[in-house]
């Protein structure tokens, strides 16, 4: 692996692109670089605007080799240090192995538009990590910097209303992962005063959002997506609401995965609405299983047990309608139903801790939520009958019991209400 | 120097405040308080403010100890890379060398005010550092995340001038170290049309001004420092200056030491001001010199050859007037001025590089100034008489060519005018 | 006429719900009520809201008859002033003359969010004035009081963009009454860099735009409306523009019919748009004839003399083509258009004195601006070929002139450019 | 008196400033000048700055002669509506009766700074009114339409704090007109968190506030000045607080002179503390009766009967004590004090009315506030004893009964306390 690198950064400064780049780069972090830091990095800014797609690998590739710290300097530090542990040691020792990359990237940051630049530049190289995994010492780099960057201490945290601009809104609009916003009208139906959304931004990107959620005030927790994103004529205030569901959450900036700022959004704006609006009693979402007919398909020709039979029922059902309608599922037999249903409490409660498992039910079990319910034909669009067969879950978010959760979900164990825990025995 | 820390750790783990306290910081960082991270952090803050002045240093010296990185698991992760160094060694390398603390301080950032905190913590840290050498370390964590987040390109660079706040306003009189102000009236004088005052500001500390320069707006470049800050009846409007004159520079934030950040801030003022008024051509500073005297004392004992006779000459002199006065300068003889300006020129010119040299010349000369003039009798306050016998500079600078005057000074060069030439040869 | 009036106001001192609002209003402007204007001023608003449409013509005769000057006061006020026009004299004629009702709109506007009430009175009283020309005094006294109010000295030019807020487009979208935009991406066009759009506010109607202009920046003066409001994929910066086309003006407010705005709000724009753009050399606008087909209707059975030759060609035309179609107009003869256009000149040149002239015509020449041009095909939509037969006209507006050509126009001269001129000797 | 005024529009005639001047008055009201008012205001405005100080009273008076309105026309319009009150009359009898002044001040302010410049004019007007009653007629105009622009309903209220720019509270220090501020030291204790100031501005004058009030959220109804303005270490937050105390209240504006301001402002102001701090159970004032001494001259040399005692024993203390001091009042032996508590109840309560009465206390009684309480020894300042040999009063508001009282003052009733009628027996 290491020679294919060694390889693209050979090509790379052979290039009529990139060795003028790669050249910018090293003046831009050298001692002669220092007193014109910020021309030297629109220099490089500019410079990486006219590589194109095809010459990035070797650029990149020219990042993980020469601006990779010296094996043979960390060795000696690292020796030296284990000998004797002293600050000066240390010191020496965090030097020898901090990546002069990551003094690179800190010094494009201080152009104007370098943190943009930086985001483009992510993303270009996130999608050249699959096919050059020895590339991920020079993501770690980014990933590291962003994390410290957009740490939620920084983060203004505003609410997107129908007073905010088209051109925040249409971003709402085109980010929205979830539950699909089909334009001006929809969107507008998710901004009334018993809805709300709410969005991190970074100071440095003043009109990006960097994530959103969608929050519906509605007295008792929902248990269909529907009845909260369809328009309605008259929609009431908000201050009958007992219950907060998160139904929708979204990422804006592929250059920020794994940067991880949802678990701290819902809390804020949890913690917001219940200074705002006192007498709201549940947090929850309502969230897809995007993983659960994956399962299914795999589960139903392995497992053998007390499961065997919900899931052949299921599998034959699944047979008989190969492609799935609403109808379908609305007309299920009540008995089948509760098949369905186990099933989904079984495959959240049993497999969460799995690489195969749920991904959205990994993330709000982490944040330290309790699986609260199963909701049946609950997500009848086309996505939540192919992912889930229309089933949807309640995660609930008790604040004062967050820490606790999410250590026990360290542990292997998921949280789940007892409503969830009779659901475990499957029917004969 | 060890036994020193370890046996400060002792007591931190047997004290009534300290023990929580450290407690709280154990579990900010661990697994579990991973989904709680917020209340945590306000938890350290909070119990932090409690800490006595006399139990600060055994905190810090627990953070030095229980919270580095171990010295077994850096050394096998650095053998490792020097083995093979593939993305995956580097990635273990990494996570081994970063110390706990740093993972601390960036949670804690998370808090509402906790930037803020932190900055107090430094503070206290700096304060111990000089009786404890072996903090060092705690302090280089904190130095390297203030440093990333205190980025020049995180920095809203904001003009201060008479509409600012009476809040904001009160900490410029207060925070001006170089010519003090005296009081309102004085500042008023600064914000005048043809003087300038501009300050860095973080995202996370509102009201809180970093740093600030200010600027006088003149025809010719200024040889003394009276003119620019007395009071006027009637100040010009700006757009006749040909000449921006940095004459003042002070930072606000004790906690910032060693986050450089003035010489971005007279390069970004210097690019708005050029922006802002095409006519200006000169940039340059109107700066004392406070390590002239204290080098006249040692060089007058010490120096033989061309330059003995200028030091004994003004040694003489001085030991005439042993308290100085305004008068005592301005009646000195023509002769003995050209000593003492040829003394100045040598003493920046030779010694700039020297530990001892003068660390506002070190300043600009490093961020890539020239050397341009020597002034007489320029600064006539109490302190310009002490410290350098009432001689100012001025520093040039020239955007196009700091790069190159950086270099030369990194090389041990000091760039200056034929004018300072002119000078390097004493009188007989 | 007076008769009707007393008999509603009999009425109203009779009515449940009306008395109790007119004594609200009598103590509103009372010597007791002084103290507390703001208390009583909320009591009529609310007291108003509850009028049912029916009930309020009786409500609005009341103030016609109740809340008028005293006619004999008012005559020995005269008397008096005829006979001696001093300053005192002055002072009581002008109290004795103006309405109480003036002092009652006066402390209407007072209270928090008197002014939109006041607005929704004035079309309740606009809608009521047609049956009841004797509401007219009540009228005069808002209009006079609206117009002093919504002076364009007190109000705030704002553009609107893609940064505007939702709210506020949406009002753009509603309020368009020239061209219809037919939705958000309709609008988009309107907004990019090449377009422009202002409108004005008042600080106290604060998201509500009293009137707006679209302005398209073009190279030459626009033919035909379609080009500049079609969606484009990439459209240009305003930069190479040389021409500014007004091409919608709308207003926002029925209640501030009579107060003149847009002719403030045209110079007002081109002046700003002069300072930004400098290279922009003509203003003009791409206008509607909303009267020509009225007048054609007319003219063509009235006239004779030179120009009842084109009169009854076009008549012919039009009755073979009773329902018109775009490709009617785009197919028409030669010299059938060139008869078009100079009935157009003819109409514009001739008639734009007269009550039955063209309104719009009327608006821009009695701001001063130059009838330019006729255009052919100008205007295909539904409105557009009803109306005027898909003509428009570039009305010219030279800042330096409109002084000159309002004189010329309040002189009974329509300005008019040569080529308008050579349009005015029809064809045989 | 007349003739005064036509000499001098005669003069302003053959004037070479004020005729050019006059001319754009007349073009600027003129058919012709409506397509330009704009620039024709401009024009006006940049004349009237050329006009000298002697020059002014002459181009005044031709406003007051050639811009008023036509006697003969007046009376025919006067009787024509006499016969017949018809809305067609009113209308030309109100366009008879405006005098064209009016629209003159209209369109001077739609030029920008043309609200300033009016202002200015009104200050130049009412200095020159008092040697030339006739040009009462010019500034009734003037004050007519400036209280219509300014009113409360158009006016935003904000609050003054520490955080407002130093150039508005430059005009607080300034401005200030009962208890003086003599610095930045001294205007910082008004603005801590147990003090508040709040001040009206008018949109189209940014930052030049009109009035201000200052008030002091302390326990109980203060007695006293001096411990309301005087510096403290550590000022409470206003949390405790159950009385507001108005203690200052100062106009900014003389061009606004007779523009009632300071009655809307102080129930504004009382309605905002009393939503913020729901706790507050008291509005009061702390006023100064800059009317006592000058009654108590007067009074003791006229008045007989009961107060004949009183008034003597205190003239004769008067008159040992010819130049006062601070230690001669808080000497002053018991029964004295109370001779001269009861006088100034006396003073307040029966002589409000009446045209050399208390201004002050005219102000707040016809706002609806009632005489609670006469505080001895309550202002020290040279001229609280100068004015009122050291006496202050509580005026007290309770928003629920302004109506009545004002209403009571109106019919020649001063509302008092208990503890104010019980002074009402003079002692023997």
């Amino acid at each position: 692996m290491l020679e294919k690198l060694l390889r693209l950064t050979r090509k790379a400064r052979g290039d009529r692109t990139l060795e003028p780049l790669l050249e910018s780069c090293r003046l831009l972090i050298s001692e002669r670089g220092q007193a014109n830091v910020y021309a030297l990095a629109v220099r490089v800014i500019e410079g990486y605007r006219q590589v194109s797609a095809a010459r990035r690998e070797a650029f990149f590739a020219a990042l993980a080799t020469e601006f990779s710290p010296d094996p043979e300097a960390v060795l000696n530090a690292a020796t030296q240090y284990a000998q004797a542990p002293t600050a000066q040691h240390l010191a020496v020792l965090t030097q020898a192995v901090e990546s002069p990359r990551q003094e690179l990237i800190r010094r494009i940051n201080r152009a104007p538009g370098g943190t943009s630049m930086l985001l483009a530049m992510r993303v270009d190289l996130l999608g050249l990590r699959k096919g050059n995994p020895e590339l991920a010492a020079v993501d770690a780099d980014f990933l590291h910097l962003l994390t410290s960057w957009f740490n939620p201490g920084f983060l203004r945290l505003e609410r997107v209303d129908w007073q905010s601009s088209a051109a925040l809104l249409e971003k709402i609009i085109h980010h929205e992962a979830v539950h699909e916003i089909s334009g001006w009208n929809d969107l507008r139906r998710r901004l009334q005063p018993d809805r709300r959304c709410y969005a991190f931004f970074h100071p440095q990107l003043r009109d990006e959002p960097l994530i959103f959620v969608e929050v519906a005030l509605v007295d008792e927790m929902a248990d269909a997506v529907a009845p909260l994103i369809e328009s309605t004529p008259d929609a009431p205030d908000a201050n009958g609401a007992k219950t907060a569901v998160f139904y929708s959450i979204s990422n804006c900036q592929p250059g920020l995965r794994g940067v991880s700022l949802g678990n701290f959004l819902i809390k804020k704006v949890a913690a917001q609405l219940k200074t705002e609006l006192p007498q709201l009693k549940t947090f929850c979402t309502l969230s897809p299983i995007p993983g659960f007919v994956r399962w299914l398909d795999k589960a139903s020709t392995e497992e053998t047990g007390e499961w065997a039979g919900p899931l052949q029922r299921v599998a034959a059902w699944r047979q008989r309608h190969p492609v799935l309608a609403e109808e379908n599922i609305t007309h299920m037999p009540k008995p089948l139903r509760q098949d369905l249903i186990s099933l989904g409490a079984r495959f959240l409660v049993k497999q969460s801790h799995e690489a195969l498992g749920d991904p959205v039910a990994r993330f709000h079990l982490d944040n330290g939520a309790r699986l609260e319910r199963i909701n049946f034909a609950a997500d009848l669009s086309k996505k939540g009958l192919k992912q889930a067969l229309g089933l949807m879950v309640n995660y609930q978010y008790d604040l004062s019991e967050v820490e606790l959760r999410h250590q026990e979900f360290v542990n292997q164990k998921v949280s789940h209400s007892t409503a969830v825990r009779r659901l475990l025995k499957p029917q004969a």
